[in-house]
């Protein structure tokens, strides 16, 4: 009888399994060279863990120089590499800056090795020989051979446990090497302590601390095996692990309690059985939490187990989206979906508790933390796509932002949180823009918390420039390098305060942010119509070139690009630029330009690869730019360039990606392009029209509404709009809002091969602009 | 009205500070030079928190090379030096291993300096000058004057908050200097982490994490200032706090939220009035546990209040103990009393949670826990000393023990615990002996347990030879250099083991454990009758210079001493050596040798002035010798030999301990002593008969019995007991138990000037000894 149910629940397992509809389409090993920066590897939907093969470990730098090519390993894996060193736990999905690699696993046969040896030279250490003929990767599941031991590798994750499988040859040594040393952004003395404890034969707990780009990342972990460890030692420490001098016994071999700065483990098996499973929990708070997460996730649940119900976490998430089309915009499309809902990550244990940016341990009460917020690149398009498809957990991660904001001593809402700590990277308070769009569309959180929260980070004095922003109505570039850009990040989070107010009926708030939400004015250089560096005393830098990307008071972009960062009043910026026909004709300059290489040739984020003319779609500052088209008398155009850029800037390749994924801020881009539609000015509930990129696409939303939207015959040809039904009922605008979608809707596009220069040219067609016409 | 209940409450804590009947006796500053590492500072009885002046900063290393002077600073302070570098929260009392000195504060007017400066050059830095005229000590209280600002400090402490009083000269700048990186046992890159955040202009939170003879301890503090801090900041900080490239802020200035490996911040004050108070609150659990700890300890409270709470909890603990004597007399035994309740410490928050040994945080439930067990010391006479005097504190430190076992990946009870940390330091497995004195005596913990965790730590193979010790039973010379003193001290605490089993009726672990309890007797050399270094093929070592300390087999003794090191069978001990005559021949000569210097010229805890004869006091393996005369012919040459230690090696002096105290056991040994008996071995129920020090003397025991210890007459002449009567009815025996004890009682000495050689022949009236006659 027993065994009668467990054949039914196998079934039903592997029906589960085999039931990927939409799974199937993603390819994992997209951008995983190049400068997609993402990885291959294992991990369920926002989870916490991210197992992956890394395939070197170029150190951040050396004897304090920094080494360039440590940009190529922000994910640990680019394709081209020779060697897998071994499997980690953390990985940040696209970012343009590294760290984590934590807790690197990693089979091991033959001769004991417990360094990771050099790409050139993997004999001399751990590392392996690997061929991508015998790898393959899906959602959740990853599998290599380590040519060198023969060993096959599987891993799966859930959400707080990795789990691997290794497959030993026959008669082979089978050992384990654990190494805490190793890591992703690497430097001597990143690892400020770890520690590893033996609680049983097939138990083992720990952490290790590290101080990287994350300033003060404790992670914790609960390891479990299969069968016994009938042996295990650790390379020499650096440090004395301890200090008592009548201790005899041998610390380096079999004794259960080590600890010190750079530990690298082994742990070896009897090899009659040659699979060995391994189970690793982590967690942020302590090595019981990791224990609870190991118990609560993966206990008594075998290898395949754990992967049939990873794979069917991800098809319920992706399979919100339904489409037609060819496999490879399948894959591309639902490759994008993936990569939108890796980063953000959870970061709290089963039981809510989880460490805050004040280091302290924090019960979530009625919300899943999480981090990885990369805010300068994720307001744009991440955070409003999970709040239109995935909408409870972004919720969630507004709930985690203002929770930030309450353990943070500087009083700020995140810049860029990582695994608890604030990494202070880029510009701007986009986290604001989050908030204000979640306010603005319904989520469920504390206005007033959130006004207070929103108001105290525009109003931080640590913000670059802030002071004397709100003394001259801009960031001088007397004392700022990136002065111009500053301005005008600032002036659009500003307008998401002022309009969220607006909208709650904040008038006092409002009438603030009314002022600060225009000052990107102050910086258009009347004599060019360009945004511009200036100075305390008023006058503009003089001999700006808008091309150059450094040293012109930009940051990652120039003011070709960045002058169009206005998405709250394209209206307003027009009048800067010099009127209408100025702004139509720069964007189509921006598109259509030839731009001289020498103005990105020594630029990390900029390649021939992700430039369109002189647009960057590789970059974030630009991804609202092909829609600003909507405003001009030529809106149509937006059609085209949007389908140019998904066209060749998304391949279903190992190269697939134009740029960083910044996680997840490029393939959000990319899903909402695909829909027809773009959330320009997040903190605003419109979503601007471009064109269906497939002719059937439908959204199952949280509360069981559906969004249908159909294109018959869209191809590259007919990539026009001719007119648009709104269910059933011609629609008119150039913009659909965010309650006609979480209404339930069916869009409707006529698409034709030759654009309907009429449509969308009235006033009242025509999408939010903070100052109108 | 107010005023009228605030005057009664002022005058009657007054009372209880002026009632200071007993703990008046107490000169903290006695030990605070030489061999004693006393430290003169303020705290509470057995309190977490030791606030007390550091003289000096000397590193335990430089470039990798031991600096030997570091050992002169165990307490951080001596008293000769002309210096105080500042005023640290955590320090080790009598100790011979060095580490602590946690949060440094100090007040500082003038230039900003943030480097502490040298001893020979104060001006350099912030270290000052002071006089010992300028200063005070009394239990909990401390006071001096600094004289390089004239800030006037005093010092008081609760349990888990330092307590800090300056009055700065006026007009001056009113700066206080937080030094995270001080330290003592300091060298470069103990301190791992350490973060500080002003939550508020009257609150800072932050913690450090040090890697010294503890080797991973989290010091977790929250500060809080009677007034606005109007200006602060850092010195450079080895590490950058922030690796985010966008930050533009100064982080040395006014920043709240500073974190790395070097911190020392400043915090400045108005100076209009020139009072300033500062309550440091520690946690070894959290930011949040300090804050909690703050709050249920001190706020609300000013420093006189507090001085007040703790002068009076003081004078409650040293007031079980009455007696009658000269004031030097009574400051000796009252400061000693004062050192037994210094150590061990409660290393727990208010809420009840703690940091156990295996890192993580526990819930302590139903007892306190404790920490800083030097259990090679302790168990002589500290421990005994506790549990009749504070039962149910020691009954907390053994169920603290029993945690620290439970919590321990290496499954042994503590060596060394030090801040939840096992320190692994000196020989033997004494936790076990604590264990068993508890049991036998009745303290209330679960007896399984007791037995599981002494019975795993006996046979746990980390300890030193321990396997080898099972097989041979001896630990072999072969390949352990202080084989002897670990076959001795495992033999010793085997017998505990066996002894407290028998008791418990327990016969299965008494029979394993009974023939481990005489396995002494396999290193004495039948050529010499002494303890000897025996290799595994049976020989023993020819050359044997039992007078010599090192490379003998033992450690920190010799053989002469060590061989008496059998406190459990004094009768089979004679029998090795050759009978009574010769025992007691030995004894004699032990006393009245003359130890030629190059015997100890070399020796860190041996000089001569812990030295009688060859009879070493400031060392703690022979502290129970002098008593061993009760099981000869002689039994009445202890009260003899016991008095000229307790005139000898303690005065009413900064030079008045003959060696470390050790945390409390010189102390222990010399309450005892006073009162006229001893625990030869503690783990058996008696305690042996030497002669009272006072004419009188009661303790008050925690059931509310009495103890009266009467010796009218004595005097260093009238040294010889002549008679005893116990209730009134003459008392033959030369012990008594701890059950007459604990039953109230009146113990008669009938004094003289000349021994009753008769009294104590009797089998019957002899001690306890494994072996009888």
């Amino acid at each position: 009888m027993r065994r009668f149910f467990l054949t039914l629940i196998c079934l039903f397992a592997t029906m589960v399994l085999t039931d990927a509809q939409v799974s199937k389409y993603v390819n994992p090993m997209i951008g995983t060279t190049g400068m997609g920066h993402c990885f291959p590897g294992a991990c369920a939907p926002f989870g916490a863990v991210q197992l992956s093969p890394d395939t070197d470990t170029i150190p951040h730098n050396i004897n304090g120089k920094y080494q360039p090519e440590v940009y190529a390993y922000c994910a640990g894996y680019q394709y081209d590499d020779p060697t897998i060193v071994g499997f980690s736990h953390t990985h940040l999905s696209g970012t343009g800056h590294s760290d984590l690699g934590d807790i690197l696993v990693m089979p091991q046969t033959g001769a004991l090795q417990l360094h990771p040896g050099t790409k050139e030279d993997p004999d001399g250490g751990y590392r392996q020989r690997f061929s991508h003929d015998t790898e393959h990767a899906e959602p959740g599941y990853y599998e290599v051979t380590l040519a060198d031991s023969g060993v096959r590798a599987r891993l799966t994750a859930t959400q707080r446990v990795g789990v691997h499988q290794y497959t030993y040859a026959e008669g082979s040594t089978q050992r384990l090497v654990v190494d805490l040393l190793h890591g992703i952004y690497n430097y001597d003395g990143k690892v400020l302590w770890s520690s590893l404890r033996v609680v049983n034969d097939t138990l083992v707990t720990g952490f290790r601390i590290t101080d990287g780009w994350a300033r003060f990342n404790q992670t914790y972990f609960a390891i479990s095996f299969s069968k016994p460890v009938v042996n295990y030692g650790y390379a020499d420490c650096r440090q004395p692990a301890y200090r008592g001098f009548w201790r005899k016994f041998d610390l380096h071999h079999n004794f259960p309690d080590i600890a010190g700065r750079d530990i690298t483990a082994y742990f070896e098996f009897d090899g009659a059985d040659p699979l060995l499973e391994v189970k690793v929990a982590l967690s942020a708070v302590s090595a019981e939490g990791a224990l609870k997460n190991l118990a609560a996730e993966a206990a008594g649940k075998s290898f395949d187990d754990i992967r049939r119900e990873t794979a069917g976490a991800w098809e319920r998430e992706l399979g919100v989206v339904q489409c037609e089309g060819t496999d490879d915009q399948k894959a591309s499309l639902y490759t994008a979906l993936y990569h939108t809902m890796i980063n953000p990550s959870v970061y709290m244990d089963v039981d809510g508790r989880y460490r805050g940016v004040d280091g302290e341990i924090h019960q979530a009460e009625g919300f899943t933390n999480y981090t990885v917020f990369s805010l300068w690149d994720t307001f744009r398009a991440e955070h409003p796509l999970l709040g239109l498809l995935k909408t409870s957990r972004n919720t969630d991660m507004v709930r985690s932002m203002l929770a930030h904001w309450r353990q943070n001593p500087v009083g700020m809402l995140p810049v860029w949180s990582l695994q608890g700590n604030e990494g202070w990277c880029m510009t701007g308070y986009h986290a604001a823009s989050v908030v204000a769009d979640a306010l603005v569309k319904g989520a469920a959180i504390d206005p007033d918390e959130a006004f207070a929260a929103m108001v105290a980070t525009a109003d931080c004095p640590y913000l670059a420039s802030q002071q004397d922003y709100i003394r001259y109505g801009y960031a001088p570039f007397d004392n700022d390098a990136t002065a111009a850009s500053n301005t005008l990040e600032y002036s659009f989070d500003d307008w998401c305060i002022y309009h969220a107010a607006l909208q709650a009926g904040r008038e006092d708030v409002a009438a603030a942010f009314l002022n600060r939400a225009l000052s990107y004015r102050n910086i258009f250089d009347p004599s060019s119509g360009f945004a511009s560096p200036r100075y305390k005393d008023g006058h503009f830098k003089a001999d700006l070139d808008p091309l150059q990307t450094s040293g012109e008071g930009f940051i990652e972009g120039n003011s070709w690009n960045y002058s169009f960062h206005v998405p709250q009043d394209p209206r307003g910026l027009m009048e800067c630029m010099g009127g209408e026909k100025v702004f139509r004709e720069r964007l189509d300059a921006l598109f259509d330009m030839d731009l001289p290489e020498k103005y990105y040739a020594d630029n990390e984020d900029i390649t021939a690869d992700c430039l369109i003319g002189g647009y960057v779609h590789g970059n974030e500052p630009s991804h609202h730019v092909p829609y600003l088209y909507a405003w001009t008398r030529e809106p149509w155009k937006t059609q085209d360039r949007v389908r140019t850029i998904l066209n060749r800037m998304y391949r279903n390749d190992i190269r697939g990606l134009g740029g960083n994924d910044d996680c997840g801020q490029m393939s959000a881009w990319y899903v909402f392009s695909v829909m027809g539609f773009y959330p320009v000015a997040p903190g605003c509930d419109q979503y601007v029209f471009g064109a269906p990129y497939l002719p059937y696409l439908k959204v199952t939303l949280e509360n069981g509404n559906t969004v249908e939207i159909k294109a018959p015959g869209v191809s590259d040809r007919n990539r026009y709009v001719r007119g648009v039904k709104l269910n059933g009922k011609p629609y008119t605008k150039l913009y659909i809002t965010h309650q006609e979608l979480q209404n339930g809707c069916t869009l409707e596009f006529e698409m034709g091969d030759r654009p309907n220069r009429k449509r969308g040219l009235a006033p009242e067609d025509k999408p939010y602009s903070l100052t109108q016409q």
